[in-house]
């Protein structure tokens, strides 16, 4: 039905559809739930009314949450219907005037965040970090080929794609500190970084007490998202020992605006990199049906300009193994949860996903068309974008994640 | 009014009145905000209504929310009210059937956590945990004189006191494995243990980008709680390098039902102890009006015995500087965040707030009743309470959080 992209590619045809929430300029409040089509948003609810569809119920809300709820069974029902409504002409007329030009809505967090948590499950990003930030020690931890390392972060704090960033402030130590005083000081960060990541959104709840285990990790994962992860390298060398990173990721986390099902990925499946260490039970994956890996291609760009592209087919451990782990000890799920996979970074440099390592903490800076960078200046704009392999030789489409930088504030 | 309860103490009168969450047995669908006078429950909501208050709107609730949010004028202006409605005897015949006693009803988690967010402020239990975790050592890491130390815990795994707290499984190495093997091997944890913490809960938000300055934490902070942090220390030992604690915590936080407001803490504030580092100026209350300690004396019973009395006026970071330092990035807060002030310990060994502590990681085991103890077993309930000074020679009492070791679930 509607005409295709402008840009020649299909990223976001109708094998794709991820989901988000918008506003249009004559009705502001009102949040609607919509279906990315090309380059325009299908306002959903209004579709099934105007279909008499009986998703009617999971898809008039303003916010994502009920059909993430609905679980597994539901998704994909809705989703054929979705599928269906935007690829049968005779709907065409009906849904021509509930498409909105993407440049004419605004887009929101489309659900409530409930908890949000981070893995370091990147290989290449491990080793890159562990090098830079712990010389003369082991790369990777002992524990790090036995279970997926993850900490939680701030819920509260993840923001939607294009919010600004404040540069955070907080203590730090300085190189011009003497090396015999302990004292840090205090200010905005000198060391801001992005970390590109991926997002895996909860959709189906689980009771506490009741482990996920790795096969029933499609019936609690509603979608993808892309994610990255603002960190102050300063603020989390100084504060980081001995309970890991607090206030050097809390201040923002940004998301892109749209979430793609996990059915919208199955063409991109592919096995992890091989395992190096033997696998507990409840983290081995070696024989099931469907491999755990994705095969995601990310690009990270600064003003602009590409300054690296990810392979998310290089993460150790998978989005299912992860989900196996943060609840093999009994925590429960609820609906809104988001974790994000750990930095994606492959072997070369230039697809390393963080500043961090692109510039081996500010030894080999980059030298980009705005001028040379280590760490992150205000007003610079990083933008995550993503595809992936989709059904018979397409591609899909994952949502961007962009953010500019804003100065500090002020102040004490 | 209504007669004091038989214990003989006041804990519990009209100088506390803290808030909760209850439904009674012929009504158990229908949440309600209860405020707790001596041994039984007011109903908050109906007694507005009863009386005519303009304070129904924020008391007629199934939960505290809309009252943590209206901001410290409605918290003082609430209280008042309702310290009158309970001391005026003209109201006694309106309010008696609105008085429902304790042990005929059930208490409910009181608001929606939003973030949880824990710390590690005090310098007996830091000393002892570095001593026994990282022998050889500092006891203390370099940052812990210029910051309270934090981490973000599972918000969606806190439960209200009386919740089972099932025993978790995971990873962790244990002694019989060879010292060079570095496998680890799988099941329940053999070092469950307590942290006892006091627990704040933020009622009015802060936007992202605004820290919010110690003198600003009246402003924020609805109230008070009991915390109890469950940890597994060999899980915790295995997976917390380097980002920290994550398994070991996220299986469950236990809170009390009733969160005492602030104000009727006002006579057990103190100076905390003196600092030995200086302070940045974000962090410098040595010349606020009001001191920053809480005077709380909790008490740790374990099958009803009594293992420890640690005292909450020797935090070294006081609730304000935790939560100046939680926002001092542009971290914004959210009607429902909780942070606990971190495992509360004195300088003797009857006054530390873990087993982990009060055992030496078991090497100097508890002689009970029930028999020896290096950690919980299963079926050991723990139980904390505390008081504080209240005004004019009274006692002001916190609920008590108790929580009973359920066995771990079994298979993989």
């Amino acid at each position: 039905m509607p005409e295709r992209s402008s840009g020649g590619d299909d990223l976001f045809g109708p094998h794709n559809l991820p989901y988000g929430v918008f506003t249009t300029a004559d009705e502001p409040g009102r949040r609607r739930l919509g279906v990315r089509l090309h380059d325009r948003v299908l306002d959903a609810g209004a579709a099934a009314r105007a279909l008499g569809s009986p998703y009617e119920a999971l898809l008039a809300h303003g916010d994502l949450g009920p059909l993430m709820a609905a679980g597994r069974t539901a998704w994909r029902d809705v989703r054929r219907a979705l599928t269906a409504w935007v690829s049968v002409p005779a709907h065409r007329a009906e849904l021509e005037p509930l498409l909105h030009p993407l440049d004419t809505v605004e887009l929101h967090l489309p659900y409530a965040v409930a908890d949000y948590a981070d893995f370091y499950s990147n290989e290449h990003h491990a080793a890159n970090a562990g090098a830079i930030l712990r010389p003369g020690g082991r790369a990777l931890t002992p524990n790090w080929k036995h279970l997926p390392v993850g900490y939680h972060g701030r819920a509260g704090t993840v923001v939607v794609s294009g919010t600004h960033v404040v540069r955070p402030t907080g203590q730090r130590k300085t190189l011009t500190a003497s090396e015999g005083d302990p004292r840090p000081v205090f200010g905005p960060t000198a060391k801001l970084d992005i970390e590109a990541e991926v997002g895996f959104v909860v959709g189906a709840p689980s009771p506490q007490g009741a482990p996920v285990p790795l096969a029933a990790f499609r019936d609690h994962v509603f979608g993808v998202c892309l994610l990255n992860d603002w960190s102050a390298r300063d603020i989390q060398a100084w504060e980081g020992q001995p309970l890991g990173p607090f206030l050097a990721k809390s201040f923002a986390t940004s998301v892109s605006a749209w979430v793609t099902p996990l059915e919208a990925l199955d063409a991109a499946r592919v096995a992890p990199p091989a395992r190096t260490e033997p696998l507990l039970p409840y983290l081995d994956d070696t024989h099931d049906d469907e491999p755990g890996g994705l095969d995601l291609h990310i690009t990270v760009s600064v003003n602009g300009e590409e300054v690296s592209h990810p392979p998310f087919s290089s993460m150790y451990w998978t989005a299912a193994q992860q989900l196996a782990h943060l609840t093999v000890n009994g925590a429960s799920l609820r609906t809104g949860d988001l974790y994000g996979s750990g930095t994606v970074s492959g072997p070369e440099r230039a697809q390393r996903g963080s500043l961090l390592e692109l510039t081996w903490d500010g030894a080999e800076p980059l030298d980009l068309e705005a001028g040379k960078r280590t760490y992150l200046e205000d007003g610079d704009e990083v933008v995550l974008s993503a595809w992936a392999p989709g059904p018979d030789g397409t591609r899909v489409g994952l949502g961007e994640v962009t953010g500019r930088v804003a100065p500090a504030v002020t102040g004490s």
